[in-house]
């Protein structure tokens, strides 16, 4: 729909958004709340507001840490990241949907572009924010994928503010499942959009190093187990000084079986395509309605492409300028 | 110490390999059963031989699935993988090896080079043949990745053989477990390398259709949860028809975190690099004593590179000649 109401659009962004409709030349902070349209039945613009302020504060916050004196991308991605997972408005931490159990199981990952230093956990039930879970399996163990029961022992362990199921149950979500597991015959059948609420950034600091986050609560009444591309480094994060950073947002399993984070910095690499030419052509190569990425360069070069009808995103600039949008440019 | 005797390593290869010690030009399947040296205190002849007879069933399981009408790379690899598994000499299925807990979690991953269609499993533990749950996960369901209990759960109800934990202990491996517990501390401080014995499988068939399949237990002592390259498309087990078909083994972390499969497949695509050029490249980038991987293009040129002591290696031409080795060309 959004697409072909174009004007309707920037002046939504324009009354819910902050700035601009399209991020400046150099940006040293992007953020994603997910790809696809509004919930159905659409948001009050009280509502929509609520959004546009939460992308600012992750974005605020992430600019706070890049301020600091050697304040680094990937603590910067981090605490980005925790602001919008602390929100019930996304898929992610506290807003995250029902699996087909009715229960929450969280992914997420971190990645410096340093060294490629990665962490990601995978279907964490009792950890309040998994990005500092991912944090902690790349800090404090020798791994980079750590799943389930096992991860959220680890998580707890390492001292991580451990919570309740009921803290992870919001009244939207579980809804949403409830429609969901009721119209689960025909949508086994039929292939219609997913839910799309992953959340991520994409720093780069003053020294010139990326990093990247990504965490979500995957889809709605998905099987129990089931881990998307959120915390698999390569399909959903990635992060390389020699290239860009990369969060994804979108059907999972397609961005799996296409490995889109590292393809955008491949392409960078090996046929040596501008983030924006790269992540571009990743996500036109994917079916419609798949999601979208963040991608940063080294230089602030910003890339936001999507195929879906909107993905909430924000963008900062050392200065502070703050831009976020849901809708097409 | 492999490198420095190549004379030795040739009549190794004779006594206790089957043909040639270098694949000839045009390969149909190839496996491997790991990277690594031996086991500490040596192999006999008599047990080295029982490790190239595996090989070598896994390679002829695999082409008489490609010698049947319409028998496709896909199945092929899946029929080699299932008898390494069945093995109790390989780390995968059987033979896997205990984690922290002293339990047995097992990964899996299956992808066909047509569609890039996979399927892939994190953590089971109890079912028979890990590579079987993958491809049901690919075949009946709408993931791409399923992992823990929820993946066991999943692989039951789709009527896969289930084993009781005690299925897969063998005794040299709680040996090893226990000799690794016992050092842990030290362990965790100095980088001793990680024994690797996951299985793998790459295949063209008639059609020049790819396929590749992976299965582990992981590593040794590894934290609960810990899931490896193994399962994840695009680290540990790649395909695509417009490039190769690529199964690795090593130190999972060191893998995902360079997306090694999928980098062997971007530089044939963007930098149009042969398979054997590609992977070696790969392998060249990766740390001392890292592991190896197998490649395949669809003209059956086969790679397969390392940088341990050896990797357990197999390959079979489309008329049954065969070939097995542990240490380097």
């Amino acid at each position: 729909m959004s697409i072909r109401y174009g004007v309707g659009l920037v002046l939504i962004a324009a009354a819910g958004g902050a700035g601009d409709a399209a991020p400046p030349a150099k940006v040293v902070l992007a953020v994603h709340g997910g790809a696809g349209g509004r919930p159905e039945g659409g948001l009050t613009a009280a509502e929509e507001k609520l959004y546009h302020a939460d992308l600012e504060s992750a974005l605020k916050a992430g600019l706070a840490v890049l301020r600091r004196d050697g304040g680094s991308a990937l603590d910067a991605v981090q605490a980005a990241v925790v602001v919008l997972e602390d929100s019930p408005r996304f898929n992610a931490g506290r807003g995250a949907v029902f699996n087909r159990d009715g229960r929450n199981e969280l992914d997420a990952a971190i990645i410096d572009g340093r060294d490629r230093k990665a962490g990601a956990v995978a279907g964490v039930m009792r950890v309040k924010n998994p990005i500092l879970a991912a944090r902690a399996v790349m800090d404090k163990s020798k791994h980079v994928l750590m799943a389930g029961e096992g991860a959220d022992r680890f998580a707890a362990a390492e001292g991580l503010a451990v919570v309740s199921p009921a803290y992870f149950w919001t009244a939207h979500r579980w809804e949403q499942f409830q429609k969901r597991a009721a119209r689960r015959e025909e949508r086994e059948k039929a292939a219609d959009p997913y839910p799309k609420g992953t959340v991520g950034a994409v720093a780069v600091d003053r020294g010139g190093n990326l990093a990247a986050a990504t965490s979500t609560g995957g889809l709605t009444d998905k099987r129990p187990g089931r881990v998307g591309d959120t915390p698999l480094i390569g399909a959903g994060t990635f992060a390389d000084n020699a290239t860009c950073a990369v969060s994804a947002t979108g059907e999972g399993e397609l961005f799996i079986r296409s490995v889109v984070a590292y393809d955008i910095a491949a392409r960078m690499k090996y046929a040596k395509a501008g983030v924006r030419d790269a992540a571009g052509a990743v996500i036109k190569d994917l079916p419609a309605d798949a999601g979208g990425v963040i991608a940063l360069d080294k230089d602030g070069v910003v890339a936001m492409p999507f195929n879906t009808e909107g993905m909430w995103r924000g963008w900062i600039t050392a200065d502070g300028k703050v831009g976020t949008a849901i809708d097409p440019d």
